[in-house]
């Protein structure tokens, strides 16, 4: 009877363990975790604190018992793996209620560690009024602090998806919020205009943001709480604080183990998710996965890429290496009050540092028919490829409807599809669901029409270069529009009456056409060339992005 | 300067007008409509009857005068082409208002008359009381009559899309509805065990359902409504009906021009969407689509592929030939009350007339995270290739999230990806968004179990026949749901205690096992795999599949 043991019981450990059973009902499948918890909902974690989460039971999606029942799996708990022997094919095992020590034979191993979140080493960081949220244990503590009630104020270290996610749950439970990020934005993966709008909404919510800012040190206050202090000088009291600036992978165990490990202490694995050593393989959190677009090694820890590598690894252990784990491109998405905040794939960012040629658009458009009750804006930004057409990524941001576009376009891009195939994706439409053009539709036909030629954008950030050398600004909105604002030295010339107007524009200076979202624009930079203004551009997303980072 | 005459200002018509625009500044742009309004929201006209849509300036998107403004198009209203002259390059035109003709030339001409609602010969439908639903002025007499208060009974006659749009708004006026169908299911581009979930909620909602059913007659009442006679003898009393039994194109101007119509009446096009006569293009409801499966010609009128066809046509009318219309699927989608009802694809009707060798399976899962509050169930049914393994299609029916996996697998068809890609679609996942595997991903890994022969699966139509062949039923629920009701004749035993009965089990039959979705039966079904008994399948979506269509 074969002997399968696999070091970690969450996502990638336990999806594995279920799958062995399924296609082995006699092996033998032992999961050791160090925790007292299986299959926890460890997304859920930040609601439950909010209370959006109310009953603890649901955060247990299994325990060792029914685990037991249904695969017919050993889960030992309080088990954590302290060294792997791939030459004996062993494992030393310490029980952390008792600290004994025993040997574990295996015929498979399964590496599925996870991670652990980073604690910096920032003076004062021991204060126990300064957590991490990663675990069962984790979340009870924050919560019996918050139910307390002796939490009034709250600082979130970290802009990541956890940072942002406890600072909305946390003013949920009434508490004044204080984020603190290092770099100039939140949420790292998406790009800076974007990411405005983020800032904006964590801002109506009354999260007081501090970005391009570190801590420095921690004070303990008499009251229980700490005083912060920030690099810019700034002091902040908080009861409670919340470092998220990042996890790194749990491997310090296989240190002397022979198993190959990355730069940032990563296991490498293959596209089958073998290990350097014979019959040891690895998945989750703790691993090195392919970029899609480079073929470089990165880490991205992310529950669905967890759990379907534990499946893939349980298929290539019973044999079946007809699929394999091929990348991980890093769709994400995150709630943000009343926002969805998603993105896939590359951003401008990443194919800058990557040198990947790139173009991209912004758009924003009703998430279904204008007229249909409850149309909510989506602000949706594309990159492509000017030399194959394919799509590279996406980010979209709205109230409603914005998981459904990043996940076409994550389909799109599995399936290495152009821009052109976005504009035929024959996608549902209803008034309550979508427009006849669908926004992934629209924003594939501005990016034909860029690459075709019909029109030259420019972005956000190329505003005031242009300016600087000379260009004419154009605002094609309305009267009423353009004197509620507009940019700095910009002409009003409405749209609809543009064609009579053509005598009072420059022949001799890029035009700068912009409206509230680049459609007006288009229009009017299509009726420019037209007539001869061979240096016209339209401001990609409009006002509403260029407001969104520059305010007005 | 080129004179580009467009016939019909609808959907194709107008998304045509504005891109010819677009495209080339300087062109005549003329078009011709029959109607009194050009752009309207046809999708949107049951919610204005229904008051969803509160307010009748909602759904004009576009008039004459705005269109002339923006876009420099002139759109003649009430202006009716009867009669095309490809020879001359001259088109007859009515005013329907004054009955005065006269002829127009044109350079190019774009055919884009869109279709009308088939009115059947029954004795007795010219009574004022039964209306069709197609344009503006018959959503204001029916909303008028409405708004009454004289309609407390209505007759919907026909159950697809805009009769159950209409069904739906006509009970939330308060009105007592009938809807009367003569196949054996509403909505015939759902498969019929995806149906009956739709009928269980239009019952839930109080509509009347007739199916198998046809309308004879109707005879007047003194009251103003009528009394439609139905094939079974029974009568209904309505004082309004509705007929919405299908679509034709309009196309009976061009019977004498020489241009080639399929056999239904529709215009027959190229890729690019020209006719068989020269500078004459066609668009929109009123032509023939490739179907993508097939290659055959049929026709499709949905409003995305018609937008979509408009643009295009312009492409080619302007020379832009790197783009053409290529097929269309078929996606579609209809709130039915608190249930959207997508497809995308092939059914298993088609496949089964077509003779396309296909698979299908049925999955129930929440539409996110159940942890997080309000997870809402989706009933998911994919067809698959099993010699390909491309996606052939999907339904999908739930309250929530039902657009996106359509859209996600109207993708995957776009891009000829297989039931293994959809398993490695990497989602946006967050717990108000989906779970760490979607239910996209999931029902490509029960597609693979099956294309993998890890297990058997028997569909909700197969259950009696393979119990009279002397089955033995194995219901692997708990027993409390076991004691609520199974199907005739199956033991319990619940799948967490399986391994230890597996005894009680015959080896000399098949095992037909099921459970209420269909995940503890897969789990059953390898446990007995690997027991030994080879005969035994799975019951595909389980006992909630079963139960919808046959109840308990």
């Amino acid at each position: 009877m074969v002997k399968h043991l696999i070091i970690g019981g969450v996502a990638s450990g336990m999806s594995a363990a279920a799958r062995l059973r399924r296609l082995d009902e006699h092996a033998e499948i032992i999961v050791l975790e160090r925790g007292g918890y299986v299959s926890y909902a460890n997304c859920g974690l930040p609601y439950y604190i909010g209370d959006e989460i109310s009953d603890r039971d649901e955060l247990l999606l299994q325990t060792p018992e029914s685990f037991k029942r249904r695969f017919n799996v050993e889960v030992r708990i309080h088990n954590e793996a302290v060294a792997i022997h791939p030459d004996t094919k062993t494992v030393t095992i310490k029980n952390v209620l008792t600290g004994a020590q025993y040997q574990e034979t295996y015929d498979t191993l399964l590496l599925a560690p996870g991670g652990s979140p980073i604690r910096p080493t920032i003076p004062g960081c021991e204060h126990p009024a300064i957590k991490t949220l990663w675990t069962i244990p984790d979340t009870d503590e924050i919560r019996e602090i918050v139910d307390s009630g002796t939490v009034s104020t709250a600082l979130v270290v970290g802009g990541g998806f956890i940072g942002l996610e406890m600072a909305e749950n946390l003013r949920f439970r009434g508490i004044r919020v204080a984020l603190v990020e290092m770099a100039p934005q939140v949420m790292n993966v998406i790009d800076p205009e974007m990411a405005a709008l983020v800032h904006r909404e964590l801002r109506k919510n009354n999260i007081e943001l501090y970005l391009n800012e570190t801590v420095t040190g921690f004070e303990p206050l008499s009251g229980g709480g700490v005083l912060a202090q920030l690099g810019s000088g700034t002091h902040l009291e908080a009861d409670l604080v919340l470092l998220s600036i990042g996890v790194k992978p749990n491997t310090g165990f296989l240190a002397d183990s022979g198993i190959q490990l990355g730069a940032r202490g990563h296991i490498i694995v293959d596209k089958h998710l073998r290990t350097n050593k014979p019959d040891i393989y690895a998945a989750g959190d703790a691993i090195e996965v392919v970029n899609p677009f480079t073929g470089k090694k990165t880490a991205i820890p992310l529950a669905g890429p967890a759990n379907k590598q534990g499946r893939i690894a349980a298929d290539t252990i019973n044999g079946i290496t007809t699929r394999c784990y091929a990348s991980t491109m890093g769709t994400a998405i995150a709630k943000v009050f009343d926002l969805a905040v998603g993105v896939t794939g590359a951003t401008e960012k990443f194919c800058r540092d990557e040198g990947i040629p790139y173009k991209s658009v912004i758009t924003h458009s009703g998430h279904h028919a204008g007229y249909y009750p409850g149309a909510a804006m989506l602000s949706f930004k594309l990159l492509f490829s000017p030399e194959t057409r394919r799509v590279l990524g996406a980010q979209v941001i709205g109230n409603q409807g914005v998981d459904k576009r990043i996940d076409v376009i994550a389909t799109a891009i599995k399936g290495n599809m152009t821009v052109d195939d976005l504009t035929e994706i024959e996608h549902a439409y209803a008034p309550p669901y979508s427009s006849a053009k669908d926004p992934v539709n629209m924003i594939g036909f501005v990016a034909q029409n860029i690459l075709d030629g019909l029109v030259r954008s420019i972005t956000f950030d190329g505003v005031k270069r242009a300016v600087d050398e000379g260009a004419f600004l154009l605002d094609v909105r309305s009267p009423d529009e353009f004197m509620a604002g507009s940019i700095h030295g910009a002409v009003n010339i409405p749209i609809d009456i543009l064609r009579h107007k053509i005598a009072r524009l420059p022949h001799d200076k890029t035009i700068l056409i912009f409206c509230k979202i680049g459609v007006r624009g288009y229009i009017a930079n299509r009726i420019l060339s037209a007539h001869g203004f061979t240096s016209c551009v339209n401001l990609s997303g409009g006002l509403d992005t260029y407001n969104a980072v520059y305010g007005l």
